[in-house]
């Protein structure tokens, strides 16, 4: 039986994940894959912290030298995190010719180029099954199971702690704020949120699953991010009368050379399948000229699926040792000619306004509407009683751009108390 | 770049979506994966046969001869369906060590072993995506994304007649025998349905994704089935009025060493992820100890999808030439001792009677449940004004056999009169 040696970069969540797994597991997957996988070594920052696991001291160190010198540890899996040192390590490992299985979509999403660049250049594999959606396959179908399709179309649900506070709004009837705030208290966001709350997370999740799946390099400045901090209880509860469910979409298209691809709150009809998926759970909706529609629904984090996708990763190094893939792309750092990244995509819109209770009001936005190539599918006004009312629209599918110079005129008719919110709208 | 000689056995559905794909999609596929796959020769029963494609004919064969003895071909795709003469061919091609690409679930949950000992004997590869779930890659998620994972739990919706016939049932309220007449009608059923209303498609299936998911052969004669053609509008009707979808469902389950598996009509809760698996689609939820949760969903069948998974599969098989992965089970042809069919599985269940509306009549019931160590969970007796009511337990979980005994002592009480169905509960 072969024996693997392996060394880790970071040993918190994901990590011990994997170490676990490996305790566990190991004696099966050495039996089922031929492979004794050994974790050799640990970057820490501190050695000698305590650790609810016991674990010999000794493969703890906090020099990454002791790894990327080791020339036993063939494999470098990196859970570190962000940008720096991440890349520096990364590039190190590479460059000694270590494959390197990561779980940093930072990293991947801002220097894939490089990274993969170098790996190719030292015959060494990169790997990040991980980076994407926890547990969930997503990267290894994209690139070994849909090679007979043009994938056109990519919806996903690929952060969990926004899913989360929308499941928890939609179901509890209570604020953003309310639920951020118990899910701070509760670990399931972070002290500082802002990372999953307003669509980083998510957008570099997208940069590397349109870039797989449209085979073009998706730069993080060509996708447009917008959070979820500014969704209310009454937008939630107008969009369940419409039919809606909210969710932070990340969403990238493709027709003939033109990309689209943004990341913001969604409404979807209840029946399509992303909808019915609850609290911290992923889920990747993918459309392909043969393949049909194609969804992958799971966990998106935790140390376990985490730790599912990077075990499976550092088997399949292990098994294409000697002939790793590169991921090839019709354009390399910058955009090429074939591809064309468009802003003024095309939606249904949601459009929440509150208005003075007169006549005419509706007709006048109405013709706002119609002026700007606008026109309505759907209309809700609630409550002829009181002086302030709630004035709901749905559209039919309209430009971007449109849209926003139809609501900035809206903004000054002065029936018009305030637009309360504007959600896009997808099917 | 290498060019790919193949041959196709059949061409209807499946074999035309592989030729389309690649008429389509073959320059993509050439460019990204540096493979040329060109379709040598393609058995059909007559060869003067109009096809609606253009295709020239001398391409067309029907002697299978032409293709094994081929020494340009290196791999064969199957889609002739059914057990013979399928396996001789397989066998055939896999002795002149060429790979073998198959969507042949029978012919693979039958005389698996017998398959993969030749192709291992003969250097060659055996791939089957194609086999379960049409264009769902759930065939190498199980092999290449969940090593890590002891999977110890599959529900699957793997068979689209079904689930579009209970979809309609549900949704529209008309009987079994109605909408299967109108879904033979429009092709969605085959003229005799046979294998797909009494689950045997399925149960091939089963068969393929609980051998993977447990390492362990899971034999078709180990395998309980039941079809839907008992299932009547009145069951879902009451099913929905206890928060049920009712789904023909692909169970496999481990435990230890105790492993059961079953086809058979469920009913599963309105949340959970399969319930909202509408129409024809397919879904394959898989719990892992590393996972997690994991639902795989997307078209199980069609030219187009299915073709989907057979060219991704020649292209894994080209990949992978001179090291195709084998399956290794804990078990062969037989059991081993490791492994122990359970056959008196404990679920809860949903059991509906027509009672005399008399007093005590639930009292008898529930008197033989607890006899019989079945709990009730709920009750639902309707209408008090008339001499016949129907009356609709939902129970605890209980074991098999204990329900089946309590079913026949049921049937023997005076007031009852007649136990409608018995329909088992999964969450």
């Amino acid at each position: 039986m072969e024996t693997v040696k392996i060394g880790l970069l970071g040993f918190g969540n994901v990590g011990t994940g994997v170490y676990k797994i490996l305790q566990e597991n190991g004696p099966e997957i050495a039996h089922r894959e031929g492979l004794n996988i050994e974790i050799k070594k640990i970057l820490v920052r501190d050695i000698h912290k305590r650790r609810s696991m016991d674990i010999d001291k000794a493969m703890f160190t906090n020099s990454i030298d002791d790894i990327i010198n080791d020339p036993e540890i063939s494999i470098v899996a990196e859970f570190i995190g962000g940008t720096e040192p991440a890349r520096e390590y990364i590039l190190k490992a590479l460059e000694k010719g270590k494959t390197v299985v990561t779980a940093n979509k930072e990293v991947l999403a801002k220097h894939w180029s490089e990274l993969e660049k170098t790996a190719r250049e030292n015959g060494a594999g990169l790997y990040y099954e991980a980076s994407v959606a926890g547990g969930i396959p997503v990267i290894k179908v994209f690139r070994e199971s849909l090679q007979a399709n043009r994938v056109y179309e990519i919806m996903g649900i690929i952060n969990g702690t926004t899913n989360y506070i929308l499941t928890k709004m939609s179901e509890e009837g209570r604020d953003f704020a309310d639920i951020l705030a118990d899910a701070q208290k509760l670990g399931y966001a972070e002290p500082d949120p802002t990372s999953d709350i307003e669509g980083y997370d998510a957008m570099y999740k997208l940069s590397i699953l349109a870039s797989l799946g449209f085979h073009a390099r998706i730069h993080l400045d060509s996708i447009y991010r917008e959070g979820i901090s500014g969704i209310t209880v009454d937008d939630i509860k107008y969009g369940k009368e419409l039919g809606f469910a909210v969710k932070l979409l990340a969403i990238a298209k493709k027709q003939g050379t033109n990309i689209e691809a943004r990341v913001h709150p969604t409404f979807i009809p209840l029946d399509h399948p992303l909808a019915s998926v609850r609290d911290s759970f992923n889920a990747i909706f993918v459309k392909g000229d043969s393949v049909g529609n194609l969804m992958l629904y799971g966990r998106g984090a935790g140390d376990l699926p985490t730790g599912s996708a990077i075990v499976s990763d550092i088997i399949s190094a292990c098994h294409q040792k000697g002939r790793h893939a590169y991921t090839t792309f019709y354009n390399g750092d910058k955009l090429s000619e074939e591809i064309n990244i468009v802003t003024d995509w095309e939606t249904e819109f949601f459009v929440r306004l509150t208005v003075r209770d007169k006549p005419g009001v509706l007709a006048k936005i109405a013709g706002i509407f119609g002026k700007h190539d606008v026109s309505m599918a759907s209309v809700i006004q609630k409550g002829h009683s009181r002086e302030e009312v709630p004035l709901i629209f749905v559209t039919h599918r309209a430009k971007e751009l449109s849209m926003e110079k139809a609501i900035n005129d809206i903004k000054c008719l002065d029936d018009v108390i305030k637009v309360e919110n504007v959600i896009r709208v997808e099917r």
